[in-house]
């Protein structure tokens, strides 16, 4: 799959029946949504957009230009993570990723939102260090601790049960990006496994279900790309290879 | 009903064993849950907080000390509008306010994605004028536009459907107090009738509906509340008339 980054003037790709993700490599968002996809062995293609020259398409899909969108039907699309991911789990019940009771299904919209803060102190952070508070890493801590409580409560291998569901892939993309945050220079942002003991056993087993393993990426390829964009110049295609042949690059022609 | 705002130092009232609604009388988020339960025929007791003093026991309600947050059992509570709406819809499904269709469900959610910068240009025109950009005058105007042009497409007398659902009594709120804005001198906010013919009906309808009009607040209350919000000195108790007999005020002991 090439993983290069469409941008301003490139041609939309031709339909071919599947569901379509629009996505960028190194959004936590899109990731989602990618996720709950791979979860449910959903057959899709995925775009992945340049979001500082965004195709004039794009448009068609997202109306303020965001990814991730779904193209569920040729030429329809919804747009925002979680409403993409309520859709999907919905539509195609086969592989269930939500609890069947309402109260727990809350329960889990609670802990993504309890755990907002700690999200954007890590943009800040990665994107906009020069703000960064010391109450923000304050929260980024508070939002891990009431992570690993609420496993310790539940006591389960995942939030979601004995297996993974929407609650584990709406946060995963979030704690694959902390890991980077030290690699940046920002030791404050480290998950020690000692205070962290219950919380780092969790996110050993994510990176290990199969729907993750599939694309996450790691820790060191975030901190390439957080700094490439920190510096105003998103290096997007960094991980295209659809023009090196054997890991080599190809000749150019002459 | 007392619509007496408790604040710190108050003491929680006793616990009815009916569903319980910690809300602000003039809050939009909590009056999306209070026409919810209402809609659904649900019984329920309310409570109103002073969100300038607010009583401590709040917080275990609801962790941040916002409102709406709901009591579903006796000490045990959730919060976030959208996170109780659904939950109430679904575990109480004798009344069902969302579409069976898991699309038609994304769409309405997409509704109220859309319509969130008209709430936001709102906030500033009505707590802080001096930020407001003509941009946001603008947005807002985007905002009733594209409901306007969602009402037109789907044909039906409220967004829902023939009868109202949860994406009406999520927006509905904010359309209550539009209205109040041309009141308080923000002429550019007036919901034209000419332009906005199709709107205009639908506000009417809502304002009809019986839940609505159980809880509704005429434009010119909420324009003095607002007032006194604006002034730093939220007016919370003006509609509280458990200190009056008969309208006229009790004579106070001496």
């Amino acid at each position: 799959m090439s993983e290069k980054h469409l941008q301003t003037g490139d041609v939309l790709p031709q339909y071919s029946g599947k569901l379509r993700l629009f996505a960028m490599r190194f959004c936590p968002y899109a990731e989602r949504s990618v996720l709950v996809l791979n979860a449910k062995n959903l057959q899709y293609d995925l775009v992945f957009i340049n979001l500082d020259h965004k195709p004039e398409w794009l448009f068609n899909f997202s109306p303020k230009g965001t990814v991730p969108a779904l193209e569920y039907e040729q030429g329809k699309a919804i747009f925002d993570s979680n409403i993409i991911n309520v859709y999907l789990d919905e539509k195609y019940p086969d592989v269930p990723l939500q609890s069947s009771d309402p109260l727990r299904r809350a329960q889990d919209k609670l802990v993504v939102e309890n755990f907002s803060a700690a999200q954007s102190a890590y943009y800040t952070a990665a994107f906009n260090a020069p703000a960064l508070q010391p109450s923000m890493v304050e929260n980024y801590h508070k939002g891990l601790n009431g992570l690993q409580k609420e496993l310790e409560t539940r006591g389960t291998k995942y939030l979601n049960g004995n297996e993974p569901g929407l609650v584990d892939y709406t946060i995963w993309p979030f704690l694959e990006r902390f890991e980077a945050l030290p690699l940046l220079g920002k030791s404050e942002f480290a998950i020690d496994k000692t205070k962290y003991e219950i919380l780092t056993t969790y996110i050993e087993a994510m990176k290990n279900v199969p729907a993750v393993r599939a694309y996450r990426l790691a820790p060191e390829t975030h901190a390439k790309f957080t700094e490439s964009r920190a510096k105003g110049d998103p290096d997007y295609n960094m991980l295209d290879s659809s023009d090196v042949c054997c890991m080599r690059p190809r000749k150019k022609k002459e």
